[in-house]
């Protein structure tokens, strides 16, 4: 590898944020490798329902009205009844890395059998360099046995600060609801053994499924927007934060990477629902792709919150003529920016002893 | 997979270009899967030496009285003692599709142990669509058991023509000099079962060894450039090439993928003798990666003759500060698509019965 960076166990520095409506009996095979963590649960939907976490497991949980009480007003930039609520278990979290993953994703196996620690592998691509501005042929360069090939510019071999770990899915494959149609029985049995970075200028499409982030170089911006109950779309919560990270990143001199680790991603959801949810985020996103492709942020957005701010008055600006659904999500975009703010600067005030 | 496309043979559709200064024996192991294809052979260094090819092989071979009989004084843009010089091989060619290979790349075993027919997979990555305006999570849609993710445009799921199919490289890996030098012992042992686009707007470095292109699509565009005997620079052919055929793609709406197929790199070059090809190189290419990132083709370069007569202007006018080499290799560029041009419209007249 390029260098050499041994993954401490970071168990003092990440969150693992999961949203749930149910029981989380999931838990129990991912033991042996999140018992060490805290977990943040975001309990979607009816607040008196009581959600069982296995003992053992070091957790605080957030239902509705905890989060309604924490942020009074401002939580209305938080969605109800779909796992966008997820990412209100960014902003509390007091953590460096965040890891999230859905209650449907059970531990995946390498074509050797071996049980794959998805946290560690996570942890790995988030401690190394990613490599956006020039594509390196064999891959992660930092990956051990790899490095950068000839013909790759040793001025760009320092790389960029990973902010985002974008992991991957075997058996269900995250598929849009037209496809899910068209091919109920594919199944993604193919463990590419690769992790890579996503060019500088390119967007793709990020799962919150099985993410990983840098909560202080990204945080701000893993915002999963406006969706479910009220809202006229859903299964675009993490497309979004997604498009609003990569172009940010791009801005900042951050870096993406995506491919390793595997979660095994166990039922599919279901397809006439996702049209539903979805059937106007496919067409919008005709017109949002080309917004973000050609956002351009100017020199003084140097923080993500800076960014984000500006990215909400781009989107209310060039996205409000599609619906008016995006004048809210502007306006939720400025509201989610203050209540982090506000959260995360009286806690840091608090632990200066100024509160 | 997105589409279903199964591969044609292409036996009267390829032609397999190899460059070599020696006896071909290694062909000996690609005998089951290169016999049915038209080899052309440019043969390097001493025109007085024989060159023998196994029985049973369909070839016809050029040394470098060949190339100055057919050229005339345009054989000056073909390079001498160096494998630049098979890009001649590509010029002569009647065929649509080329693959070319070095002589000492032999078959690799899959994961499986199966050899890998790298000629196959090269003309399944270049008979489906390249996917160059977005990325794809799960890699190509288009291979069996893939398809574009969720949050992937409708509107851009066509793709693209795909113009070059580059392969990779178990057991000695294409490193530089400097890293040849570092790490002596380092042999590439990862499989990874993928194909990806290069995203349009990013620069790779494109590696020679095992590389498949569509002639038609980019084939005047595939200048291997000035080295070897004579020349300031070696090593630099393949990249020099990558980097006019991916900006020239990008500006055509054409799509370049890497990763599958390996094949079993044999013996590492002297990194002594590569250092001192490479050095100039080396610093040279930190203005020349800016410079290719930043080329602007005009609308009216819809060709890829008069894109790559453009980009020759460019090169002259910004490159030519670096070193008197780049006015040279500019004027070569000129004379290469002179070259091509007189090559094959002559060919396509006597076709049509003119000449």
């Amino acid at each position: 590898m390029a260098a050499v960076a041994q993954p401490p166990p970071l168990k003092d520095e990440l969150d693992i944020v999961i949203p749930t409506i149910r029981n989380l009996d999931f838990l129990e095979m991912w033991r042996p490798f999140f018992e060490p963590y805290h977990l943040i649960i975001v309990q979607d939907g009816d607040p008196t329902k009581t959600i069982k976490v296995p003992p053992g497991f070091d957790y605080e949980l957030y239902n509705r009205n905890d989060i309604n009480k924490l942020l009074g007003p401002r939580a209305s930039c938080i969605s109800f009844k779909d796992s966008a609520c997820r990412c209100f278990g960014y902003m509390v979290s007091k953590k460096k890395y965040i890891y999230t993953i859905d209650d449907d994703c059970f531990v995946a196996n390498d074509p050797s059998g071996k049980a794959i620690n998805a946290l560690e592998q996570h942890i790995k691509n988030l401690l190394c360099p990613s490599t956006p501005y020039f594509f390196n042929t064999l891959y992660d360069p930092f990956r051990e046995g790899a490095d950068y090939v000839r013909g790759y510019p040793f001025s760009l071999r320092e790389g960029a600060p990973t902010a985002v770990s974008h992991g991957l899915w075997l058996n269900i494959p995250d598929y849009d609801a037209p496809t899910q149609l068209v091919k109920p029985l594919e199944r993604n049995t193919r463990y590419v053994d690769a992790v890579m970075t996503i060019p500088k200028g390119t967007l793709f499409p990020m799962c919150g499924m099985n993410l990983a982030f840098d909560r202080d170089l990204i945080g701000p911006a893993m915002y999963f927007g406006l969706m479910g109950d009220g809202q006229p779309i859903g299964r675009y919560d993490d497309m979004w934060a997604g498009w609003c990270c990569k172009v940010i990143c791009d801005h900042l001199g951050l870096g993406i990477k995506t491919g390793l680790p595997y979660i095994y991603h166990s039922k599919a959801s279901n397809p006439f629902v996702n049209l539903r949810k979805e059937y106007k985020g496919i067409f919008w996103q005709e017109d949002i792709i080309p917004f973000f492709q050609n956002v351009v942020l100017p020199k003084e957005c140097t923080t993500v919150q800076k960014c984000y701010i500006e990215l909400s008055k781009q989107v209310k600006e060039k996205l409000s003529k599609i619906d008016p659904y995006f004048d809210k999500l502007a306006d939720a975009m400025v509201t989610w920016i203050e209540a982090w703010d506000d959260l995360n600067s009286s806690r840091a005030s608090k632990a200066n002893g100024k509160a």
